[in-house]
Formats: C-alpha cells, sequence, structure tokens
C-alpha cells in the first residue's frame, strides 16, 4: 500500500460523497430544475453548475496552490504541480431525462498523470476509488479487470457522443459484434470504464474523451490490473483516445480502434 | 381509475418487490455464486432459478387456474383465461458481472394481452407499474412518454442481444445515428423500455423480444399515453417484434424498423 497520496484520497471520496449527494438531491426533484439545452447530449442543468461550484470551493480551500480542470468553468492553473480534474455529473443526459445512470467524478493528477480517483454512483450507492500504488476499490472490493481473453466472452463499452461521426460510430459497432461481443452503452463514459477496471466489462473504447470522463477510470483500470493507451502530451486539457481492458483483449481492442479510428 | 386489475396489481407488486429483494441478496453476494454458462449474454445463475421458482409457488398457490410463461421452467396452461408473464432476472448478463442494471419483471395477461405490469430495479429502488385502464406509475408519479416529435430529440434503446445477426444490429445502430439521435444499450430490455414508458427514451425497437422482457412494459407504454406494434397472435408464447414510443416519433421508429428488419 502506498500511502503517498493518502490525504489526497480520503479527501477526494468525501468531497465526491457531498458533491454525489447535492446532485442526487436536485436529481430527485428533477421535475423543477430549469435545463438548458445545448446539443442533444451535452445539456446542462443548473444543478450540474452548482455542483461543479461546490467542488471548486473546496478544492480551492484546501489545495489553494492545485490547478482544476473541469467542463463547465475556466480552467485554473495552479503552481504545485498537481491538478484536479472533475466532473460533477458525468451522464447529463441521463440526469437530465431522468435516468439513474450518472455519477460525480474526481481525480487529482501529479505532473499531468491522474494519482488519485474517485467516481461515485449516488443512485446506487456505489464508489470507486483508486490511488497510484494504493490499489483500487468499489467499496471494501479490490477492483480486477476481467481475465477474458477473448472479446466474445463478455461486453465492450462503447464511447459514442452526440459529437462521434456516426458513419464511424456504426463502424465501431459493427466490430464490436463482428468479434462476436456486444456493446453497453449506458451514457455515462465515467461509469462504462469503471465497469471495465471491475472486470464487469471487458474494455471500453472511445475515439476522444475528456480528461475529468476517463482519468480517474483510467488509473483505476492500472490498479486493477488493465492496459490503456497512456496520457499523450497535453491530455489532461485536450482529451484522448482511449482504448482500455483487461490485458487478455487489449491488443484485440487496439486493432479494432486502429481500424475504426485509423 | 379502473379498479378491475386493482387486486392482481398490488398482489404483483407486492410479489415483484419480494422476488427482486431476494435477487438483489444473490447480486450483493455474487462472488459465491455458480454460474451457468449458456451463450454470451444468456448465462443463467441459481439465482435466476430460485428467484423464478419462488415467484412461481407465490402464483399457483394465489392464482391456481391461471396459466404461467416464464424462461426458464415449462409453460404453464390455465383455464382462467389470465396468465402470468415473468422475467425474475431481466438482464442477466449484468447480474452475472456485477453491474447494479436489471430488474423483476411480472406481467398478467388476459386473453394474451397484459394487462397488468410491474418492473422493479432492486439497485436503485425503482418500481414501475401499470394496470390496464388504471395508469402507469414510477414510484408514485404518474409515467407519460416524451413529447419529442424528432429523434433527435433524445435517446432510443436499440434492442441487441447476442441472438441478434451482427449486421442487422450495425444497419440499426447506423439508422437511429443517421437519425441525428443516439442510441442506449444498458442490456436490459424491460428497464430500457420502462425508460421509454417513462418519456426518459424517446422510443426503442428490438426484432424480437420475449413477452416476458416486453409486455409489462408495453402495458406502460399504452397507459403512458404511448404507441407500439401491438400483440400479434401468439406473441405470449413467441414474443413479437418491438417499435414502442411516445406519438410524435413513432412514425419515424416504424420506418427506421421497417428498413432495418425488413
Amino acid at each position: 500500500m502506498n500511502d503517498d497520496y493518502r490525504e489526497r484520497l480520503d479527501f477526494t471520496v468525501a468531497l465526491a460523497r457531498e458533491a454525489g449527494a447535492y446532485a442526487h438531491a436536485q436529481f430527485l426533484k428533477l421535475e423543477t430544475l430549469t435545463v438548458e439545452r445545448k446539443g442533444h447530449q451535452d445539456m446542462v442543468t443548473e444543478a450540474d453548475r452548482a455542483t461543479e461550484t461546490l467542488v471548486r470551493a473546496a478544492l480551492a480551500r484546501r489545495w489553494p496552490e492545485d490547478g482544476i480542470v473541469g467542463e463547465e468553468h475556466a480552467r485554473v492553473h495552479g503552481t504545485s504541480g498537481f491538478d484536479w480534474v472533475i466532473d460533477p455529473i458525468d451522464g447529463t443526459a441521463n440526469f437530465v431525462s431522468g435516468i439513474p445512470h450518472w455519477c460525480t467524478v474526481i481525480a487529482c493528477c501529479k505532473d499531468g498523470v491522474p494519482v488519485v480517483g474517485v467516481i461515485f454512483d449516488p443512485c446506487t450507492g456505489e464508489l470507486f476509488r483508486a490511488s497510484k500504488g494504493g490499489g483500487a476499490y468499489v467499496g471494501e472490493k479490490p477492483l480486477k479487470v476481467n481475465a477474458a481473453t477473448s472479446l466474445s466472452e463478455g461486453s465492450i463499452f462503447a464511447g459514442v457522443s452526440g459529437k462521434s461521426d456516426p458513419k464511424v460510430a456504426a463502424t465501431l459497432i459493427a466490430e464490436i459484434l463482428g468479434a462476436r461481443s456486444l456493446f453497453f452503452r449506458a451514457a455515462s463514459g465515467a461509469l462504462g470504464l469503471a465497469y471495465v477496471a471491475a472486470g464487469r466489462l471487458l474494455g471500453g473504447v472511445e475515439d476522444r474523451m475528456n480528461s475529468w470522463d476517463c482519468f480517474a477510470a483510467l488509473l483505476m483500470l492500472e490498479e486493477a490490473g488493465g492496459r490503456h493507451q497512456g496520457y499523450p502530451p497535453g491530455s489532461l486539457d485536450t482529451g484522448t483516445k482511449v482504448v482500455a481492458g483487461g490485458p487478455g483483449v487489449h491488443d484485440a481492442l487496439a486493432r479494432i480502434a486502429a481500424k475504426v479510428y485509423g
């Protein structure tokens, strides 16, 4: 157990629970919220913004020298070498439409690479957490990627959003089905990748994910024995293509991603 | 409020809660279960069978003259004109892999058409219910289909299983994306269609669903103001193609289904 990040991990778990509980209370009285449409999937609710404000305020109080990266507010550059990567509500379209499948994501990066990651699903109560060298857990159960050696043994998180090219996305689905696998798309990228880290799904592929949607889960995947594409320079700010899975299927996933995304 | 089916509805709600709670207890100690593989998605667990036995025993005690249709046990033919259609765990692949998205489904048919339907999601606690002429609810909130008039306004439940033809399924996805919509596939058909009835998804399409996977939700959809394909003769036993959605998008869904499934 590596305790270098214990303090940040404990802080992050508590903050994700607080922020998730706040967002969940809004979710339960969803009818009264003012929904602002921003494209198809990218609907932003007042709850989303208020939750991000809550998270940012807590971070600024406790870690004033750290940077912050998130969807709804401007980038904050820090001086400590640490950056927080936050998505108060991942799966906003679900949140807005009332589907109980969304989560609060908070990760902390050192020199652009995640060292702490927490994903909290308030609708089921599941909390996933990881710290670099310290392992990954859902509740008190260690995460472990699936031991499958063929994509036909389970399902794949297929990252498709309103920003995806329809033809490219359809090709991705065709390739997954062609491998005698099935695709899973429940519209929360962070939860989808957390399920990969937990071995519930075999792997996940998306052409571009924002750091706040994938960094926490990618750290979990590393700690759970999985493989992924790494963190290309600048991906904290620009996002990255994601090819993530257990060691037995990662090469097959990478071949599909190369074929689909070029 | 039509009270003709009140007694059966109340009975069904209580039984779905009991069966769902039983299955959920098994889900939480999933590691200790013996999993029997039956194809890719169609894994059947001991919990599934035990839960179905529980449901069948309760039905036989209370409604001994009714028939029963379900996945795991032989068809029971009744003499009353009523048939129960049960799926103790819909979303078995999720159940087996630990994904908290599955449900217990119990419907009651009269002369082959559903008159009572209950879907219970133990992981979130949501209970959907409907009776013919008596309305449809999630908890105490009335279900209402989405008012969208274009598929681009939301997402579509895309019914794809391990039994689907990969090419046909990929075409379905391409058509949905081509309509500037998004697909939702979280591997529980009954919950997917319940979300359609609740207006969370715009519609749902699948080439063939078993009666125990779709009848409860189709009744909810009717009571929530939606449209679907109807119940072709024999569909209680053989299943049916499903084209379900709000009135503003049903025609567009039907065109997609006709193009994809012929």
